[in-house]
């Protein structure tokens, strides 16, 4: 009998080593998941999609990781406006402002330093330990499959590069987002070094999402991941899989958008227009109170 | 004796097997090339350069194919205007003309059917065949070694796109050239599309190039190859090998630029000044005349 049993923990084992979605509860979303990934892999499938073209895109604040109480990039610029004195009001010049007139290595130098010290105000924990697992394993599973994971973000795309690799596997080639042109110049020794101006170049939100995806991929996506109406253009545009994170776990992360009946906020908004949109062209919903057994990984 | 030129000639042809670059004739320049992909894919090499970070750009016109007598790009310009009875003749507005307005798939279509039946007026040929022989074993070299390679041009984004997989190996994600901004919008049935519109997003020349290596990459790239003054500031932001190929064989190709003392022309201006600069910082200068044995796959 114990043999038995011995075998049956084997196979039990076993069968969740292969589950590629581990924090994933079973169910309708999951299962569609697994199927996206299995017919579009299967030479056989009528969906099936040659390697080349497996594009699959996710935007990131909300979607990727936490985006309350407010955007990473912002309070970045809030604590960096801060220790410039700073009095600026405006968020999109705040912005500009402490993401222009300094060299591309000076930013990305400046970015790096303060990851290594915030820390998120509700779980005391630095801003990249914040991703949700379900959507780190699905990132995983997507590229074992063979797709190519694009981060495609309203923030900063050179913000955004500093840290991608290192926290989702996604190398900067990869990363689009917000970008304001650079100016090609030389220091005074004449070695040649990249110097970011205010001047907007891709504002990577809404129906700049899709352009954006035109510009640096010039292939439309197979799979698109997001969590709010900045993002519905680019789920629209998908040519495949269309999946919305809906916040509705107010004790493990928040609650906010149609499902509670809360007003839209400035951040993250996911009208229950989009809502409307998503269940009427069979966009996934993905419940985070539902369809997500853990929501971080250092969760008990 | 037979046997013994027999196991030569085996020997001999097990070497040109092995030789990734056959249509390169030994020298300084084939022994560099050699040279850098051994140092930097070696892990006990100081110049060790690990996988991620291999990045390597490629100017197309007159760098990976022929540029004389005009831009491919340009001819297909100029017959697209000549069908819609065009009188433009501002070479940047007919570009404009030709290239929006439409949908980007619309576009693509037109480039197609172009490349299909247009013929390089010297030689009778597809201009897809007219690529330069070398470089496209370059290209593959550099892949088998771990390097992404891209495209890097002054041409337009969207037109070299097209053919760029299937002429070079090069996904359209890894082509970066002159773009201008589209527009998502939807069709009468409601379906989305992007409109291609008359407005300059990024010139891809001079200082273009490296901007658009970040915008695009986010990542300096470890070796360059031009061929202009258009690629100048590419192959200064180069963390590493820089290539530029001179055009000195009036025979088997066109010879412009300084090694012939002859006026620079409007296309594929190689100046003095570059001349100078590129042998004061060690770029290599490829002759074609003296370094490639074959230029096109077509020659006998």
């Amino acid at each position: 009998m114990k043999k038995y049993l011995l075998v049956a923990a084997l196979i039990i084992s076993s069968l969740q080593a292969d589950d590629p979605l581990p924090s994933w509860k079973s169910g309708k979303v999951k299962q569609a998941l697994l199927d996206f990934i299995n017919n579009t892999t299967d030479k056989k499938s009528p969906k099936y999609i040659p390697e080349a073209e497996r594009i699959a895109t996710f935007d990131q604040d909300g979607t990727l990781w936490v985006e309350h109480p407010v955007y990473t990039q912002l309070q970045y610029c809030l604590d960096h406006a801060k220790s410039k004195s700073s009095q600026e009001q405006d968020l999109e010049k705040l912005a500009m402002q402490t993401s222009s007139g300094m060299s591309v290595a000076q930013f990305q130098k400046d970015v790096s330093s303060w990851l290594a010290t915030a820390k998120h105000p509700r779980w005391q924990r630095p801003y990249t330990e914040l991703t949700y697992l379900p959507m780190q394993e699905l990132l995983t599973y997507f590229r074992a499959s063979g797709y190519k994971t694009y981060i495609v973000t309203g923030g900063g795309q050179d913000f955004v590069r500093v840290y991608s690799d290192k926290v989702y596997g996604i190398p900067p080639e990869q990363v689009i987002g917000t970008a304001i042109s650079t100016k090609f110049t030389y220091d005074t020794s004449g070695k040649p070094y990249l110097l970011k101006e205010p001047n907007l170049l891709l504002n990577d939100n809404y129906a700049g999402k899709p352009e954006g995806i035109h510009m640096m991929i010039g292939r439309r996506p197979k799979a698109s991941f997001g969590n709010s109406t900045g993002d519905k253009e680019m789920l629209e545009y998908v040519d495949g899989l269309a999946l919305i994170v809906l916040h509705d776990d107010a004790e493990r992360e928040y609650a906010y958008g149609p499902a509670q009946n809360l007003p839209d906020t400035e951040i993250g908004t996911f009208t229950q227009e989009l809502y409307n949109e998503a269940k009427a062209k069979g966009w996934l919903i993905v419940s985070m109170k539902s369809d997500w057994k853990k929501i971080f990984s250092f969760e008990e």
